[in-house]
């Protein structure tokens, strides 16, 4: 029998292929297909939405710890955060390693990634039924309107800007996050590969920068995204990034990580020069 | 017709996939398989030694601005530079945008490589006939032997330390490279993928301690490396990693670069922390 992959590939005509094993959950939800496989690799299982490449057990932690810490670590008490999105839980988990926090809402549009994470995903999701974290089942677009002043730090773990995630990156949606925002609040967004998607960077970046005086790019390996590394939008009102980094806390949460420490933390914001003139 | 792709799984079970559209070398060297494919992507033109990925037109600046610019700006006048492999040119390229040097020699112990990068992968090889290149078809391993006091810097532009690559790898060799150095010499040498060769290079470092006083890592983002990630090992006697950046070349270099700049050169030694433990 022939080997089987999975295989994403990009409009610019490369991916990733993984081989594949078994698929452990199939389904079609309201929104997307859905699925959780078992890879014979060592990223172990994956998750899917459209056939679109999650996250994976084996290098999740690349892009949780990056999304949650560079933000929180700026902000001098996260205590209320919201992530959009972000189903799977890893962005949760990384943010209640925060002990200042007091309540994350998770506002996920699509109940079956939620429950299919927390089936067969439990290391990733492991923090879902904790106490602290409120899960709705919810559009963040409808949710985020009347939401004024309520957050310390908001992160947006969305899928990419086509499909239905598609509204979570337009002028009116990222007014709304900032007016969510109490003073001194930071937003984090996803914001897709600078190596294959530099239309849609420049485009959100354009946009951001409408609604925000801060907007900076901060960069980190993904192995499993396309072309190997990521860009999230770092957003404020009032709080430049790296104005500020929590010692006491830096020192405690980078013992609990693979990738984040202060140093790694500090050089995230130099940019290559092809994607600070995408950015900038 | 079902579509064709190019495939490097990695023993880690994943790995890139490119779309191929046509085959525009291939030959059988004393060494190894040499291939350069026309690919239907953004990467254009491709070129695998023994179907491993080497080089691509649309992505080898990655590498080569990291591999040699991180070193080359480290030296106050880096006036004689030896490349080991590298025969794509991509590295003597980047070192003749120094115009400190007078001479680099290119050392490479496949001479169809050479031709064929010089026919077929024009754009990474055009230095190769300017008269400061000497070019060498040979083994690298003897040819550094009596070569005492030589050069300013040296960059190991090899394959892996499985195949031809191989005595590249070894304490014996790391020990002449040292010797072969003038006095405030520096060696980078590519040190494998910290995503999916992790005993590799806790291998090599271990092994570069061994000769060399000062033994630093440096990573970027390489998008059709596995992993995306990629890391070079820095090596001197005497000077330090960021002790020095020459300012004016830094500058008129960065307008020549897709990537290279002063602010990533200066983040490039910040590590997460899985990399650190390897290699520190």
């Amino acid at each position: 029998m022939s080997e089987k992959f999975y295989k994403e590939i990009t409009p610019a005509g490369f991916g990733i292929a993984i081989k594949k094993k078994e698929v452990l959950f199939e389904g079609q939800s309201d929104f997307q297909k859905v699925e959780v496989f078992e890879s014979d690799s060592e990223l172990g299982r994956v998750l899917t939405l459209d056939d679109l490449m999650m996250t994976t057990e084996g290098d999740e932690w690349h892009y949780h710890e990056m999304i949650a810490h560079i933000p929180m670590m700026n902000h001098k008490c996260p205590k209320t955060v919201l992530v959009i999105g972000g189903g799977d839980g890893g962005t949760v988990r990384e943010v209640l390693k925060h002990d200042t926090v007091e309540k994350v809402v998770l506002c996920e549009i699509d109940g079956m990634v939620i429950d299919a994470c927390k089936k067969y995903l439990p290391t990733i999701a492991c923090e879902l039924d904790n106490p602290k974290c409120e899960i709705l089942v919810e559009d963040a677009i409808e949710y985020i309107k009347d939401k004024k002043n309520m957050f310390d730090i908001v992160l947006i773990d969305s899928t990419d800007p086509m499909g239905p995630g598609e509204g979570l990156f337009t002028e009116e949606f990222y007014t709304n996050v900032k007016e969510s925002l109490k003073e001194g609040g930071i937003v984090a967004a996803q914001s897709e590969s600078p190596v294959v998607n530099k239309k849609e960077i420049k485009k959100m970046y354009d946009l951001l920068k409408k609604v925000f005086p801060i907007v900076s790019t901060y960069t980190s390996n993904i192995p499993t995204y396309p072309g190997g590394y990521w860009a999230w939008a770092y957003c404020s009102e009032t709080v430049k990034p790296l104005s500020y980094i929590d010692e006491e806390r830096c020192e405690k949460i980078t013992k609990t990580c693979k990738i984040y420490n202060k140093d790694y933390h500090l050089a995230r914001f130099a940019l290559p020069n092809y994607l600070k003139e995408l950015t900038e």
